[in-house]
């Protein structure tokens, strides 16, 4: 299953709404750039890799209605504007639109759709080689903890299939070790305020693997109790010095894992790495809706989804939707490559085409 | 307005239901000992301090019914298991107890429900006390940072008077602030599960008090980005060591502001430290029902209370409903002697009375 496919004429997208989920598996189909980037907005569709490869369809379906290059840059400019952190979505859209300039006009689609696919065939390689490296790890662990129990793996939001294609980035070990019998068993932060937790344990529940899902609050105290063997986070952006954007609520987790003497790694595919960002200072943090916070949206007992306001009138909201964990945090990198030191030495050995 | 009131004529107590907050404000009149119970369980009443208030009350209750000692012992025991953290309940409970071999059976009821009171008088004192010291830091903090500004305070959960009688115990510097003109605004954490953030957003925006709620990830990133002068927590049980056990979450919140270099105070009524517990390992945990994760209520679109189911079926859950801060990251604990270094010696030169 894939949260999102293409149609074989190429004039449309069909997206899993991830809004909906845990609750009801809806898909929408999507047929221009407009909705598209509504749907990144209104993160029906989310996840760096995944923003990426549909903000790349979205473009490509622009290409398609109107393939000027002006028209081609303004609805670049739209794409963009849906979500500054992941660095993802900018770097798909400019690939799309390189080929403006390269190809006839009546080609510019097919050209565009195509490099479309290759960003989406990319990220599924990197997830896989993400999960092979992740899961030299997990093995590491297992057997240093005895090899006798089940390996407890944190995540915090959902860096899983729904994020990407397949396999996911945090959570591509984790598949790979069931993929070859290792036992694992996941925790799950909820990850307010958008609850990204329900996500990562409905993908999970779905392939059969144990989860357990905690508050926020609550990971904290697992990690301070040694009930976590590792935790495993992806990354909207990640600075050339290895400082890691991430949902927020990521740092908090990687000070108590350091706290409590837990490895802690950032599963990093190349795509998500911005090389002109010096470290994370440089990277855009999101202020999101203040209603993401004041609301909540659940199943009444009447079995129909409602939305209901946690917040007294008038209070005032701060929702930004990322923090940078500083790379001294951070056990390491999994990136397709291998895994680095998080730092700029690290990450340039694994990508020496990246040195200055 | 006190979250509890007591009956002129001794046969019951009236509470502030305050599971019904933000939203509704509904009384609940409780003149059994077993009613006091189940208010205690369900947090219709909550905070250390008002806790072990409304269990005196109900063991007052109780020996109005029986007096035998057995009777009050039995009383006491139920009383005791409706939350293991807080130390204000065992404490309180043992004072009104503490009556009966020395009261014939006759003058038991009234002593027991003076007791009572005087628990509560003395919980009211601590509090304004600790609002005294602590008024004297947030001047302090104030002048230091240049007197222009309004004095950042973040707070986790509600230990205001909502959690207490009068005042609170995190809140009472900030009230005692804005008694005397010292401009004060408050961050709210949501507090995940039980989000009492919204508590504390309801009693600061009912005081005039400027209050801005994030959910519990944000929180650490204001801490990293310099938004906060000052942190200030309640606790439910503090160790001799100084350890602080409080709310869950409440070390995630340590930890950022340690390294954020962000002085961070628990507020502590002597009534809430257990001089026998060694250090916070000697705490116990309370774990919660999973329902508190996995469902939410808030009002609807209809106007009606409406709880929501946020979780996919059949989803495992760990609710762990406190942490313990350890004394080293804690910058100080406001007692009602005064501002004690978080250490045994610096809370036994407050208390030279507790020395073994």
């Amino acid at each position: 299953m894939r949260p999102l496919e293409v149609s074989p004429v190429r004039d449309a997208i069909r997206i899993l709404d991830q809004t909906l989920l845990p609750h009801e598996e809806c898909w929408v189909e999507i047929s221009t750039a407009e909705g598209a980037a509504e749907a990144i907005r209104a993160m029906q569709v989310r996840g760096a890799p995944l923003i990426g490869i549909t903000a790349a369809y979205g473009l490509a379906l622009g290409v398609r209605r109107d393939p000027s290059e002006e028209a081609v840059r303004a609805c670049s400019r739209m794409l963009a504007a849906t979500r500054p952190t992941a660095v993802n979505l900018q770097r798909a859209l400019a690939r799309v639109a390189s080929w403006m300039p390269l190809a006839p006009l009546r080609e510019r689609a097919a050209a565009a759709w195509a490099e479309a696919g290759r960003i989406a065939d990319e990220e599924v390689a990197y997830c896989r080689a993400i999960g092979d490296h992740g899961l030299n790890l997990l093995r590491e662990l297992h057997s240093r903890a005895g090899g006798r129990r089940p390996l407890k793996v944190l995540t915090h939001c959902n860096a899983g299939w729904l994020a990407t294609l397949e396999y996911g980035t945090a959570l591509a070990p984790v598949y790979r070790a069931q993929e070859e019998g290792l036992p694992v068993e996941v925790i799950a932060d909820e990850t307010r305020p958008r609850n990204q937790g329900w996500l990562t344990a409905w993908e999970l529940q779905r392939a059969g693997l144990p989860v357990t899902v905690v508050t926020d609050n609550a990971s904290g105290l697992l990690l301070q109790q040694g009930e976590v063997d590792i935790v495993l986070v992806g990354t909207d952006r990640t600075a050339r010095n290895g400082d890691v954007a991430n949902k927020i609520g990521t740092w908090l987790k990687a000070l108590a894992a350091h706290a409590g003497r837990v490895p802690f790694y950032a599963a990093v595919p190349s795509s998500s790495i911005d090389w002109a960002a010096r470290d994370g200072s440089a990277i855009p943090i999101e202020e999101r809706e203040a209603d993401e916070v004041t609301h909540i949206t659940g199943i009444a007992s009447d079995g129909r989804r409602t939305s209901v306001r946690l917040a007294p009138g008038g209070v005032a909201i701060r929702n930004p939707g990322f923090d940078v964990t500083p790379a001294h945090l951070l056990t390491g990198l999994i990136t397709e490559r291998g895994v680095a030191e998080a730092s700029e030495a690290g990450l340039l050995r694994l990508f020496p085409e990246q040195a200055r």
